[in-house]
């Protein structure tokens, strides 16, 4: 997927520039950690409001943000959405098995 | 090696009790990493002053209250001192291939 470039783009960090910390902080909150894992099972692009968890919109839109602060997740406006996907093959290169062993002990 | 019951003994979690968000909350700081890769490399008990990390006694004391809470670490008191051990099969146990994964990672 291409990075679409509009006035709205929203900042993520490269690939060699994700950090342990702050991907083990953003896993470390059990809503968000629930949110990566119906990322990994359907890899389509989703809004918050396709989620099954028990949080406000804002509180949503919060979490995805930590997220994508850390390079766990991929996300585009589109209109008045956000569409989040996993980076997975991202996260992989960087912490090989990192995020699969997260996933096996949650 | 046996717990030790004194008036001041330390609350550890039981390893069924063990929380992944805690787990990954208590590694998600650079400092604490450290003071996990220290134990992991070199198993025998260690107390805070022994590391050599950029912090102060008490933030030492902290970071080493976080760690024992979230069930990565064990803490007995020796006199003055508390002597600090990585609970690894235990962590083994609970999370296969998790903190060995994270330090690969580090």
């Amino acid at each position: 997927m291409n990075a679409v470039t509009t006035a709205t783009e929203l900042e993520h960090p490269a690939t060699e520039d994700l950090e342990l910390s702050a991907v083990l902080h953003a896993l470390s909150d059990p809503v968000r950690l629930k949110m990566v894992r119906y990322l990994a099972e359907a890899p389509e692009e989703r809004s918050c409001r396709s989620f099954d968890v028990p949080v406000t919109k804002s509180t949503c839109t919060h979490h995805f943000k930590v997220l994508r602060e850390a390079g766990i997740i991929r996300q585009r406006q589109e209109g008045t959405s956000r569409l989040n996907t996993l980076r997975e093959d991202e996260l992989e290169a960087r912490f090989p098995g990192l995020l699969r062993t997260i996933l096996a002990s949650a």
